[in-house]
Order: structure tokens, then sequence, then C-alpha cells
């Protein structure tokens, strides 16, 4: 394989970690502190997790006496969508590992949780582990997405763990992964097992946060690299003055990545899934609001614009989401009947007479590729696939209809021509920023404090991150108080409550109170590409989401 | 606006220049070398060029003497798409004008050339080219398409340009920008117009090249972000393991982008439109190649990989072309009588009867959507709209039914899903690399040279680029020495001949002689963002393209 020069610059990165966690790992302590509880229905999860419900949070300090290192043997699982920095949470896991005892062993699970099923796996060596230093993407062992969480699961896992005779396994994964990693350390405890679990916390899409996790890790990087491009864009319609862009960015359940890009390019536009929920926004509302950006600017003389709109945006419009349940709901009844008709306006007249008057109004509304990719093409259970639904395209066609009527009207003089993008997969495996970087080896440098100290159903937690790294704090908390109890699949289940954007917290209301400039005015920020070398400025600042959480800006 | 920390630290950048401009401008000469011919039809451009025909080429010397500057008037254009770099040419152009004498004026005609035409204008002050040092875009003046080749729009020139009391006029675009470049000095000189023209060779198609000129400028950056982000999906491919995405990149009438992509990020498979042509390879000839990958990697256990489509692929197909041709032939002669058919059966009779058989077989080879896109989506003239088919998506499209077939037979046991994507804007203007930087700011710098030395007609040139900057070498070169005759509209035109993908050039060499391995096993290489700090062998190096062209690797 041919590397890349930045590749091979890369390699000599040397990751930056929280002060104490540079001391010789056998002086550092494990100081417990208060009781914790989870987040809600406490009684519920308590008898849920008799276990490992009510421990204390943990947070590292250094001690006199050192404390001689035993062997262990670690295994470690990538669990879910790739993030940047994946490859340092194991490589300061590895380094923690084999600084504190050689002989202790570390090994991956291949190609995510179905690799401990499976028994699957490679064992670590040094040189091994430094071709994957400081890169992106998952393939050190690759990841995916089967879910540890049935009974016969864990008892396999059981099996594959004393044969390995493993003292713990770290999950590297999201909200579902870390939530499962609860529930197998609860069981290993049940079954009297010596594995331990620890988690960390993944995703890019940035829901996995709350008092305890301030930012998932590969967040940081996703979000500069489709700013990066979006910057690119906007300098783009700036200079060419002729094109309106519509960026879709993934995020299917919430736009922390939408927010944190418009909070680093300041387009024209920007739609919050959550806020759009939360207001009870049509269909139309979206495209008046972007309706009205495109007539303000055309009579300023500026015939573009660009617009973000979060991955998930139609799946929480509230008209829409009533109308793919009444659809779902008709094809489990009807399907065969439907299926029987041939022609489109009949299988439209069929939807007529089934859906309520509200919903058939909202579907006679799209445009009609949209409706015949509504009833046409479903999921194997016969569901509307409506995240194959290209919401920016389903926008600029409201908007393109709206901005025609308005020209007959006389309201509207200038000329609307819209480009489509979406940016998902060019973010995932970039290159981790050296904040993911130094974030990420610290997370896995930690969980090896946490495993060495005894620890079970605790997700690796390093905090105070708007600061420089070594004012970073190195601990951890169990992952049972960040349950809530949620509805999944018509039953009750203790999971880690998902972050969606705060609407009054600070990133939005700075976003907020900005908007209507931006839409009106050319005020575009142009991040240009993630620098890992030059001032600090430039390459060691982390998202303003988290700095404007922080009370910083 | 709020500035970007990239943008604010890129404005202190020093862009590079090569030795001899460094030193004072009032002892820099110009010496003159060999008389030029044009590259082919040298008789009948003689005769149309004869004020401007068989200037020599020039270098930059250094003299003992010192030349008192005057005073200049000078105005430039950007013409054309954005290429990275552009406000560099233009700060480059003023520090040198400024540094000669500070009385000199510059000004920027507005959005291209219709801003000589229309006599719109800004005047550059040190403030205002302070805020565009070192970034993309073309929004310091903007750019347009408007072509300045005729007469009239020439008399209207010359008036501009008398009112302005202009020196000379600075023209910032491709290969057709510059050949009017070269028709608007010649037309000066013949109508006694002290006004001089000089050229810079822009384009992130990198098609402008030849002996003189060996990158156009924009070329190096465009195709640095476009393989961040093919690396990028690259190694989301490799991590998670399940699909095969399909990349289209900009560049229509040649494949110079996709070709330095695939150089630098070693996908499995880049098809490049001239050997397509050259090889006369059909649709089907293409899709098997992307079967024969895919049917070989899957039974490696590899369902996934990477393949980079050229924008303009389709148009150098041959029996596309055929079929384009023919199908804009009959929509000629029998239009009216095709819109009267309503069913597309119909419609699809009706070219069957119309079209050879052989351009029907290969109409009907084609997906049912691609059919429909090409008989109804015509442009104003009614021809078909060839550009707006996303031949990425044809491909995939194609592969399928052939996967389909050989699973049927037993011969393909694999899974393919596959994504697609369209890189362009994203790379337009992003902020130049330290390579167009430095490039850019020298082509200007350079350019202000050749007016003041009294050239017209000429081309910037700085030369040796492949080896660091101090020796590159500075002159220019008349711009008739670039044209052949063309045929353009019917008609035998002087133009800069088009720089393809050369077959037996080195770059196309290296990758056909590695793409049959790289089309089996997995040896992606990635890139990273353009890094504009750290280690020189990340931040300062040029294209592969240039290298290996250059003898390097």
């Amino acid at each position: 394989m041919e590397l890349s020069p930045l590749q091979k610059a890369r390699y000599s990165y040397e990751p930056k970690l929280p002060e104490i966690l540079k001391n010789d790992i056998s002086k550092i302590v494990a100081t417990e502190g208060e009781v914790t509880e989870s987040v809600s229905d406490q009684d519920k999860i308590k008898a849920l997790f008799p276990k490992t419900y009510g421990m204390r949070e943990v947070s590292f300090t250094l001690s006199k006496d050192s404390n001689k290192a035993e062997k262990k043997n670690v295994a470690v699982i990538l669990s879910g969508g790739q993030a940047p920095g994946g490859h340092n949470v194991i490589t300061g896991l590895y380094d923690a590992l084999k600084k504190d005892n050689k002989e202790s062993t570390l090994i991956g699970f291949k190609n995510g949780p179905s690799g401990l099923l499976e028994d699957k796996y490679i064992e670590f060596t040094d040189s091994y582990i430094d071709s994957f230093r400081n890169t992106g993407g998952f393939d050190i062992i690759g990841s995916g997405r089967t879910k540890l969480e049935t009974e016969e699961q864990f008892e396999v896992a059981i099996k594959v763990a004393e044969k390995h005779n493993l003292n713990a396994i770290v999950i590297i994964g999201g909200d579902d992964s870390n939530t499962n990693a609860a529930v197998l350390a609860e069981y290993f405890l049940e079954k009297g097992s010596k594995c331990q679990v620890i988690g960390c916390p993944k995703t890019i899409d940035g829901d996995l946060k709350n008092d305890v996790i301030e930012i998932s890790f590969g967040f940081d990087t996703a979000t500069k690299t489709y700013s990066e491009l979006i910057g690119n864009i906007e300098r783009d319609a700036n200079s060419a003055k002729k094109y309106w862009h519509f960026i879709r960015v993934m995020g299917r359940s919430a736009s922390h990545i939408a927010l944190e890009c418009a909070l680093e390019t300041q387009p024209n536009i920007c739609f919050i899934s959550e806020e759009v929920e939360k207001k009870n926004m049509s269909l139309e509302d979206i495209a008046d609001q972007v309706v009205a950006s495109v007539v303000k600017r055309s009579e300023n003389g500026e015939n573009f614009g660009v617009a973000i709109i979060p991955e998930g945006l139609i799946e929480f419009v509230p008209e829409v989401k009533k109308l793919i349940s009444e659809l779902n709901d008709i094809m489990a009844i009807d399907e065969k009947e439907f299926n029987e008709l041939d022609a489109w306006e009949s299988k439209y007249e069929f939807m007529q007479k089934k859906l309520t008057l509200d919903s058939f109004k909202v579907f006679s509304f799209l445009p009609l590729e949209i409706e015949k990719q509504l009833l046409m093409d479903r999921d194997p259970h016969g569901n509307v696939q409506v995240s194959r639904i290209e919401t920016e395209k389903l926008i600029i066609s409201i908007v393109e209809k709206k901005l025609a009527d308005l020209k007959k009207e006389g309201k509207y003089k200038g000329k609307f021509s819209a480009l489509s993008h979406f940016f998902g997969y060019e973010g995932r495996c970039a290159f981790p920023s050296n904040f993911d970087a130094d974030y990420c080896y610290s997370l896995g440098y930690n969980a090896y404090m946490l495993l060495r100290e005894g620890y079970t159903g605790y997700i690796s937690a390093i905090t105070n991150l708007s600061k420089p790294s070594k004012e970073w704090k190195a601990g951890g908390m169990p992952i049972v108080k960040m349950f809530n109890l949620e509805q999944r699949h018509g039953k009750l289940k203790p999971v880690i409550k998902k972050a969606l954007v705060e609407l009054d917290g600070a990133p939005f209301k700075y976003f907020a109170e900005r908007r209507d400039e931006w839409a009106e005015k050319t005020l575009y920020t142009y991040p240009g590409a993630i620098q890992y070398y030059g001032p600090e400025s430039v390459c060691d600042i982390t998202t303003r989401t988290l700095a404007l959480e922080q009370g910083g800006k």
C-alpha cells in the first residue's frame, strides 16, 4: 500500500493526554465521588440493574504509593458507523495497557459485535498498531451493526470471554452500543464472570451527549469536513452568483451536525429538525422560509444562496410523520388490494379514499415523483422508506413552484437555479482532527485506567474539553446513570437518553439570534480544510457547539 | 463578516516567488529568445495575426542598470469558472505594480468580461486587496462567462480602455479566454491602441497545458480537495465493507482531474474518457470492466469498492456520441411529429423507426429513465442534454443488471450495494494550496513584468514547477504560439489547442500499469485534507501528474 505524505506525517503525531494521565500509571488511582442515580425512572431501572445501579462517579488522581500492574487480557470492539478517531481509542488503550505491563494482551473482535459472537479477532502488535496511529476509518478491525442485546448473545459472549480469559471488553460505540455495554456488564456480574465492560462515546451525529459526556468523538472532525465543503460551496456561490445550493448533511435523529456546520459557515438558511417538530412546522412553512430568503436576496441583486438541511428533517415534520404512519397502517392492512392496482391514477385515488383528509392534503402537496416514491419504494416489511427521500430535492421542487407563482403575481423577478448536495460518507473517515486525535487517545488510555481499577459498566469520560488538553479531566461514569425508559418496538426499555438539539441551549440561541440577518445578507464564513499543523487557533480548536455550551463563543 | 481562523491565518502567508522576481523590479529585464511559430497551420495563423505572429519567447534576468518605472494604469478580468488562486494572481499583480510605482493603479472589471463591456469596475486599494490574500473564490471582483470575441465587443473595449487610459488588461482565464486575449491584443495593435493584453492560465480542469504552460492554476487545489474526499470515502468503504461508491468528478472535455485523483487515491476503477474514445469502448465495455472488478473482489470477500468517473465520460463513448447526434438530427427535422406522440411506447417506436440499427441498439440498452431523459429533457434548441445525464448512476444501473444475470448463472455470489457522489463545486473555491498560492502570486507578479516591458498578446509563464519555487523560471510566451485551427460552429478558428490526457504520457502510463492490481486488491491511498502548514512533504508538493510529466514519481 502506498501511504500519502499526510499519513506518514500523522504517524509521528503524539496525541496529548490530560495532565493526570501523563503520570506513571502505577501511581494513578481512582477516587470515588457521589453515588449516582439514573436520569429518570430510578426505581424501575434500579430493579433492572441490581448489580450496577447506583455506582459512584470516578475521577483519577495521583497517589504516592505505586500499585503494581497485573497482566490483563483485554478485547476491544468497534460498533456502528465510522467516526474519525476510532483508531486512536484503540492505540491509547493499547499504549496504556502495554506501558503498565508488557505481558498484557489486547485483541480486537472483527467487524463489530458479530466478531465477539463468532470469535473472530486479531491480536494487536506494536507494528500493526503503529500503522493506524492518528488515522481515520475503522479498518483497523472493521465495524458492524449487530446489536448485542439478547440473552443468547450474552451467553455466547461469556463463553468467548472465558476462552480468551478476558479481564475486560471495551466497546466503542454510540448510544445503543453503550446501552448494550451496560446490559452486558450487568449480565456478566450476575453470572459471576470476571469480565468487565467499559464503553467509549462515539458518533459523528453528536447525539450522545449529557452531563457526563461533553461530546462524542468524531463529531469535531466530521463537522469540520462538512464545513470545509459548505464553506467552499458558499464561496463558489458568492463568486459565480447564479446558484442556490441545497446541502443535506448526515444526522437523522438529531440536527447537531447541521447546527454546528451553520455556526461554522453562516449559510443563508439552516433547518433544525427539533425546531420544526416543536413548532409544528409544515412542509409549506419550510418552503416559505426558503422562498422569503430567495425573494429578499433577489431584491438585493443576489440570486444565489446556500441552505443546510439535516438528513432527518422530513421525519420531524409532524404532518409528514402522520402521513407516513397512515400510509404504513394502510399498507399493513390493504397492501394486497393496493398492489393489484395498475395505473398510477388508481393508486392515487385509492389513497385519497383511505387517508385522512389532512394527510391526503399533505400527500397531494408533494411533487409527483415523491408521491410515487412513497407508494412504490417500500422496505421488506411494507413500510414507506422515508429515509430514501432526498429532502433537499423535495424542498427545491416546492420552492420552484412557489417562486413561479410569485413571478406570475409580479412579486418576484429573480432567477432561481438550484443545485443539491449530500455530505455524509465524506467526513466519517477523515484523519481525526488534533482534537479528536487527542480526545480519542485519552478516551482509550482512560478506559484502560478504569478497567485496571476494576470498574465495569462505566463509560470512559474525559471532560473540560473546551479547555486546552492539559486542563482536561479524566474519569468514569456508570452508564446506567445516563438511562431512562423509552418505548422501543412496543416495549419500555432502559436506554441512554438521546441528546437532541436543545432549543433553549446556547448553540441554538446563537444561531437563532443571527439567522434572519444571514438569510438576507451574504455573511458566509469559509472554514477551509482541517489543519493538523500550524497556529493553535487553526489546528487545535474544537467545535463552536461545545464552546458555546461551555460559555465561550 | 466573521472570518474563520484559517482565513485570518492565511492573510499573513507570504507567497513564494521565483528567485529572479525577488529582485528590485527596476533591475529585472526581459531577455528575448527564439522567434516562435504556432503549433500548426502556421501560414494561415500568421495571416490572421500579422501584428502578433512570430514574436519571441521572453525570460527575465537581472541587469546592472536600473530602469525607472513609469506610472501604469492596469485592469484585470476574471473569466469563466472559479479556480483556487485567482485572488493571488490579482494580489501578485497589484503588489508588483505598486512596488514599482505607487502612483500606478489597478482596476478590476466586475463579473467577467461583461464588466469591461459595461465599464463596471472597482479600483483596488491596499485594504481591499489585503482581505483577499491567499483565499479561494473569485469574489474579489466576480467572474462571468461572456466571451470577448466579436468586433463590436472589441470596439467597446477600445473605448473603455481609452476612457481609463489603460496601459494593459490582464485576462485570467482558460483556453478560450486566452485565445480571445490574443485576438484582442492583435486588434488593439491594429487599431493603434497602446493597451496591451496579457493572459494568465486558469482552469481546474487542467486542459490548458502545453510546452509553455506546465499546469493551469487551480488544478492542484481542486484535485487535492476531491482526492481528500475520495480518500475519505475509500477509507469508509474499507471500514464498512458494504458499499461500492461511484464518484463522478468535474472535467467535461478532458479527464486530467479523474486521472490525478486516481494517482492520489488508487481506487479500484477509474475511467479516462480519452482512452474510452481511442479504444472505441461501448457502454457495455465500461460496465464489464466494473463488473469484472466487482466479481473478482467479491471472490476475495470484499463486497465494496470505489470507482472514479470523469464528468464527460458519456460524451466520449463513440456509440453514445453517434446516438446523441442522430437524436439531435431527428429532433431538428421531426420534433413536431415527435411532440405530438403521447404515450412513451409510441415515442419509443418512433425512435426505433428513425434511428439507425446500431444507435437503436445503444438506445434500447439504456435504463428506462435515461431513455426518457434523452427524449424529453432537451435544451431550448431541441438538443439532447447529455451533460444532464448522471453517468455514475447510468453505470450503476447497467452493472446491477449484469450482476443479477451473473447471479442467476451462478457466476457471482456477492452483494452489490452502490452509492453515488458528484464532486465539482466543492473544490473550485477552496483556499489555494501553498503551490497554487505561490504559483498564482508569481503569475500575477510576472504578468506585471511582461506588461512593464511592453509585451502584448503574451501569456504569463512560470515554469520548472515540479521543483521548489526558488528554482522556478519566470517569463512569457506569445499566446499565438499555442494556436492551431479548429472547427468551431462550422468555421475554422485559431484557438489554443486543448490538452487532453495523453495515452502515451507518463501519468496515464503509471496508472495503466497499476490499475489491474488496484481493480482487484484494496490498495487505497488516503491523502487527507490539504495542509497549508507542517512538513514540506505534506504542504508544498504539487500534483502527481506534474511530477510524473517532469520525470519524477
